[in-house]
């Protein structure tokens, strides 16, 4: 029988993948669901040592495909991919590329040049990881809830896609979230089951509903009391809710939280899909709300309207958390891609 | 008489330079026309093995400097770049950074805010080698066919200059497409002398000319029988058409094709330049006009307008090779750099 | 006792510290003040061997955050981190990210998207060394003369900042073009105390001071004999005029001059804050002007309006330095953000 050997590169991935089932999507929770406690600290290890694994992405590529605005995620997953040896490659549709055409069997005579069939496949062949924005447009409910230019991608690029916000979900930022949380209840050395609540808050645009759609979906998957207020005609779409407690009320959801997760949303159901249907600035979160939970942090994805949606006397204290999720964003994006690249190095060893 | 000995750098350098010219401007075919075989040869070892001369670039940069949109250009010469080890630096003229004045002795008290003569001078002073994206106007076809924005960064930048596509060429493009031919040929172990066939096809905007110009002017270089088809009214100049077969007669010329280039331009010729004289769908690539060929190959250089230049059912074909052809834009601009480093190389030991 | 061992870092870094200041902001002469004639040599060491310091940035990230366009300071920018080693990510505020608030206390209910708080606290928690561009308004004098933008930035991005031009000030510009004169004086062997003078010149557009105040800041802080030349109506702010000869004639100011430095300002007294007061060409920088100097050298921050604040007979003579001292803005850079780099490594080694 041999003496201890250096493990070979395939006994490295054979027990890599023992631990872990490959990941080649993150577009929502269910990506991940069998494996959130092992996920969140993988996180908190490569937030403490950011660079262990700076050799993994060596010459290979992220492509960063923005159909909407970004500064966290555009910056973020830059430096998550940097940290992890990766080059990133940015897209900006429509302004530095060309507007693309999202439906089949159009023709294309007017003044989409190029369609995302082409598109998808080229930014695919090119990088080794595509991640990709795309907000709901909020006037076509369809095409919003059916995720038609992420699936567009998934099917086109044909390589691991990671969405960087979606018609539906923010599933980096949940789980930056996720991460969050559970470094403060361990730094508060919080006992109990904490209670969390996500609250509507006003705002002179309609926004979607991506953000509290994939807390909601992670928050079922975390080990906390969830909460949702919102005012009436602001229900989310029930496969998000999936029968958390709902209430009209936001002081009583306030009471006894930890945690207070603050975001607009435009109305989602019926024909009101995508309006504004009050700016009501009694959900804004104040001081005064604050006091009523339990001590409690507050929390929004940012960015954040001053003023509207929460107060500066807020925003401005020890219990605001917005930063802290910020900086959660490059290891959101981190523990991804790193499982990314695992999987993709486990293909390329075994095949 | 000494053993063997490690070569010097100068003793790689002079072996190299034995076997190639340098490199210092690809701005059309004449600049490799000597090398054109030697360069396919080289193209698809670098394709095999993408990063054998991760070292060669290392510390050199490469401008982009883009006067219109792109994506397959900017995102695959970028990556052709890093596989070098080369950093990329990208200049959005007008949007990013200051609007150019083109004019030599303009009186600048308008609306450009820097003459090209210090814009190029000072982009060539931050990098090794310059790529440059300059369209056709199709308005001024004095400026247009004297190739005047690509000139004046040719004179002032100083630097190895690649073109990018300008006003009457797109090279990169045509030696992506001359691989992606040999490949074909070789894997299909085709015996004969390929028909390749250049079509004009249908579009709802005036484009240029510079990819049918420059797609003839290598085919030329190309051990292939050319044929160009395209309606009464959009002869090309004659400096790219050199004598090919032209016919106005779609089926005649795809009967018998290996290869079918579809592509639309605008009209070049007298007071029609720059003017679209008919969009008739006609022309228009289907199924059926490819059943026509000789099990042909569809080619595109993309984007293309779905079901106005080419129908679904042939670019959604096994027959086409669109995608192909993007692919391999990394490796006929990483075949262009790495010559262009080399030659810098060259340089640098030898001065 | 031991014989000579090999340094530690800490060894090294108290070396350093011994001879330099730690640098944590570069916003104006004042946070080098002690120290320029030791930044010049080692600048001008550092443009003799670009990559003599690769590894100290390594890992480590610049954010260049642009609220105003820009070539020569986001390419320099970017080339001298990378001779460095660091990454190098860009925010376009406001086409790419969010429109932010800038206001305390604003309720943000109308066009602003984040507030600067947020804004400068994510980019400065996901970067090592953040620049910022932000011109003045030329609207809001309180504002532009509180160098508001560039001060939060300073407070809530938390990290060593670095100007890319504020309302006030461009000191990456005066430091090459301090580095320029240096290197001209030695090329040229001249004994005595040069003649610069600093001439406004004519421009269709309002432009900010920021440069001739610069520039100003700086000299006073060189060993040279420096005249300040405009037409009534353009005095400069006090605070950087410090007392330099001052005159409305041209002429005069020209005769004897080393160097020209040209640039046009608007207004900055009183109620004509940001006015276009004259566009008198009589004060554009010819070659009959040129002549009453001391065979001087022509400089100019760039862009520059040909044949209205200079003639091309100037720009294209031997005379012109305005490409070497964009050249130089790559060492400045570089200069600057090396010492900022040792000042990170110093504190991360003693903390």
């Amino acid at each position: 029988m041999p003496a201890w050997q250096m493990p070979t590169p395939n006994d490295i991935v054979y027990l890599f993948h023992s631990m872990h089932p490959a990941l080649t999507s993150f577009t929502s929770v269910q990506d991940v669901s069998n494996d959130i406690p092992a996920l969140v600290e993988e996180a908190l290890r490569l937030k403490a040592s950011p660079l262990a694994w700076n050799e993994l992405g060596r010459n290979k590529t992220l492509a960063l495909v923005f159909f909407n605005s970004s500064l966290r995620t555009r910056l973020s997953s830059q430096k998550a991919a940097w940290n992890l040896g990766m080059n990133t490659m940015v897209v900006n549709v429509g302004t530095e590329s060309w507007k693309l055409e999202m439906q089949d069997g159009a023709v294309m005579d007017s003044d989409t040049v190029e369609h995302i069939k082409e598109g998808a496949a080229v930014i695919g062949a090119y990088s080794d990881i595509v991640g990709v924005r795309a907000f709901a447009s909020l006037t076509d409910k369809a095409a919003d809830t059916s995720e038609h230019t992420l699936s567009q991608f998934q099917k086109y690029a044909a390589k691991p896609l990671v969405s960087l916000e979606s018609a539906l979900r923010h599933p980096l930022q949940s789980f930056a979230d996720l991460i969050t949380i559970e470094e403060i209840r361990r730094r508060e050395n919080m006992k109990h089951r904490p209670k969390v609540v996500l609250s509507w808050a006003p705002h002179p645009k309609a926004l979607p509903q991506a953000v509290p759609n994939s807390f909601a979906e992670w928050m079922h998957h975390a080990d906390v009391e969830f909460v949702i207020a919102h005012p009436e005609g602001y229900d989310l779409d029930e496969a998000f809710v999936q029968g958390a407690t709902v209430t009209h009320n936001q002081d009583d959801a306030l009471r006894g939280a930890d945690f207070v997760y603050a975001k607009n949303w435009s109305a989602f159901q019926g024909e009101n899909y995508g309006k504004v249907l009050l700016r009501d600035t009694s959900w804004t979160i104040s001081g005064e709300k604050m006091r009523l939970t339990n001590n409690g942090k507050f929390m929004h994805c940012l960015p954040t309207r001053r003023n509207v949606e929460v107060m500066d006397e807020v925003l401005d204290s020890p219990s605001s958390l917005v930063i802290e999720q910020a900086k959660n964003r490059v290891v959101s994006a981190q523990t991804v891609l790193k499982r990314m690249l695992e999987s993709l190095a486990l293909n390329s060893v075994t095949a």
